[in-house]
């Protein structure tokens, strides 16, 4: 729908940019022939859940991937940080040391495993847990580091490890954004006590739903595949012997399985075709003065998934970050703030989270949002949201004007 | 295979009775054509997950079956009782009254939930939640009731009901092993503040694997709704208003809503041939002295699902239970201890539960196994079984020589 004046944008009457919303997530669908196939196999087992073939041989594809000992399938990566935050705290309600620029979700899984979370500052540049400040707010209450890695970068892991190590406390690393990257060109997986990764359609790897947990630590392995089946193991002292370790159902099904191993052959392909993607969006948006798309850094060393696309509004954009993502979903964008606000001032947060003063969170958490990715957007629909901008840009005093006859905008959830 | 004497028999080397185990779950599996029509038009939507149509299609039907305003469907049964008695408890570090012979996960739940399971006594004939000890056992710091439905037996919800309206505590029931049943000549699903189901293959209703929570309670539904969803929520002050109201991931996804639309086709079917099964089996062992097949109640009146089948092992029968299970599951049976140990015996019972002496329960955890059934079970099947406790009845002598040469049996887990 080619615009000609504000009252051609959708919030103010005109048509849709896009008829069927444009979403931020992968939504990677292989065939549906191939999902048939392996599903077909999966029935005539008649081994509907439950550690069947399936899981197994997706736990032993990935454990080979990451390169490491084992993989723990999950009904997804959210129960793997509870479990995994309950189970090093062995039993004791400390504290869980996180970034404030992250998914809003995490401070809720610490207290679901009895801890307290801390929020601690991220580096400016990689926007990931900064080692400087982890130190500073390490205590002996602190049972539990957790790391998380950036679409667009991993940040210094050598660094946190290294505080972990002097203050003897475990590190766990979330790497559900960092899926398919490397470090030092070893694919992530490997370090800390832990990493966590998501089978979410919208992520990477789609197993319609799902996670799992990668370690090379067997003792922890041991526990979580216990803990993932209500603390049952084939050894009845395990359990008397780790009180702390409580149970849940938390096992993969086989129908999962068999969706994310055949999205595994796709991998090559997809991570190509999102590089494609986020290729366009940067020489698309390379004329559009205020909107800037963040940098992958080189992948001469290193691979990137290239998933995501986010855009950064700067002072020469003429609207706020939220008059822009109403603006943007009325076009039918699915979009939304990427990791805003920041979690130590979050009304979603729980209580006793603790945070205190953390600039550079505070500020990168106004200033980003995340754009249209994935399977499901072309580089005409990426041309068409830089065009967008373009529009707004150049009739942004109208457009302004309206926006205040209106209700003032939802802010994003605090 | 036809035993001539006790070295026939599979632990002692004999070849086994089922060269394919069978089963103790429902395993009912609708043809592969049906399940792939549904799954194609997931696939065509391109709905993978979060809220798509068919989990919104299953929870009306649910809704409407159980004669409630709400059903929320969730990932399996197991965080649905972790999310209400999180929920209901409001923020308190309270006690959680439960029956003592049931499944063992659900006292792990409480203590997810931050509660202290204290186990109660059963009645000696419905082997549910005893009213008169339930009114002993709730002090100031109970926050919920969880009443267990066993799978031939639902118990007295008036008189539960009654106790937890006394004290104004709220009650939940877990109606996992009462799918299908009917109170009153209703199907259960709105007794106390919410009942909880499954979507186990394992279960009467197969989804592969999920579970959901029936209410008519807007206030209740609307936060288990946020909760599943990461707290997450249109409106932002609700989340606040609720600190108590811990976020995570249990969502029910596409695929298991799918097979469960499928399989709600099937149910009375089902129930039909679970009945012909269950009748079977009481003829088959009219005639074996020490085993009698654990009766449902009448169905003039109520419907039952006549799921599970549950032996009881009396005085004249020669083995123990557990060289009893050694023995039946060496053949092929896949079989268990009914709810044993009695869950304030039980070593993998969390540290800090509390329970006393419970003589009922005590008696009840050391008397039943359940035998395979489901789909996967046919007449021939169960004659089979009845002629083998026919010979080890017949052969006991020599039996419990043999097994007196060998090393102990483990024992349930303790």
């Amino acid at each position: 729908m080619t615009k000609h004046s504000a009252g051609d944008l959708a919030l103010f009457g005109g048509a849709p940019l896009f008829s069927r919303p444009r979403p931020i997530g992968q939504l990677h669908t292989p065939s549906f022939d191939r999902f048939r196939d392996k599903l077909r196999a999966v029935y005539s087992a008649r081994w509907l859940s439950n550690g069947g073939p399936m899981v197994r041989q997706l736990e032993q594809a990935l454990a080979r991937r990451h390169g490491v000992a084992h993989c723990i399938a999950l009904t997804n990566a959210g129960l793997g940080l509870m479990m995994l935050m309950r189970l090093l705290a062995e039993g004791r309600h400390g504290e869980v040391v996180m970034p404030a620029f992250t998914f809003r979700g995490l401070p809720h899984f610490a207290v679901w495993a009895e801890q307290i979370p801390v929020f601690c500052d991220v580096d400016p540049h990689t926007h990931t847990l900064d080692p400087h400040d982890l130190d500073a707010r390490i205590t002996p209450a602190t049972t539990c580091i957790l790391a998380v890695a950036n679409p667009y970068a991993i940040g210094d892991r050598e660094g946190l490890c290294a505080v972990a190590r002097r203050h003897n406390v475990p590190i766990v690393f979330d790497s559900v954004y960092g899926f398919g990257a490397t470090c030092g060109g070893h694919e992530l997986g490997s370090w800390g006590a832990a990493e966590v990764f998501s089978l979410h359609a919208t992520k990477a790897l789609n197993g319609f739903e799902g996670g799992y947990v990668t370690t090379s630590d067997d003792h922890v392995a041991r526990l979580l595949r216990m803990q993932r089946n209500f603390a049952l193991d084939e050894d009845p002292d395990l359990a008397r012997g780790h009180p702390h370790v409580l149970g849940l159902n938390a096992k993969l099904n086989e129908l999962h399985a068999a969706m994310a191993l055949v999205c595994l052959e796709d991998l090559p392909q997809l991570f190509a075709e999102n590089r494609t993607r986020y290729e366009h969006y940067r020489r698309a948006f390379a004329d559009v003065p205020g909107v800037s798309i963040l940098r992958y850094p080189s992948d001469s060393v290193e691979r990137q998934n290239h998933q995501m696309v986010i855009a950064e509004l700067s002072a020469e954009w003429p609207l706020s970050r939220e008059d822009s993502l109403r603006l943007f979903r009325a076009e039918g964008m699915a979009i939304t703030a990427h990791f805003a606000p920041a979690l130590h001032q979050s009304r979603h947060s729980p209580p006793g989270a603790r945070g205190g003063s953390l600039p550079v969170a505070e500020a990168l958490a106004r200033r980003f949002l995340q754009l249209p990715a994935g399977d499901l957007v072309d580089k005409r629909d990426i041309d068409a949201i830089a065009a967008l901008c373009t529009f707004i840009r150049n009739h942004a005093g109208e457009i302004r004007s309206r926006l205040s006859d209106m209700p003032a905008a939802a802010p994003a959830l605090g």
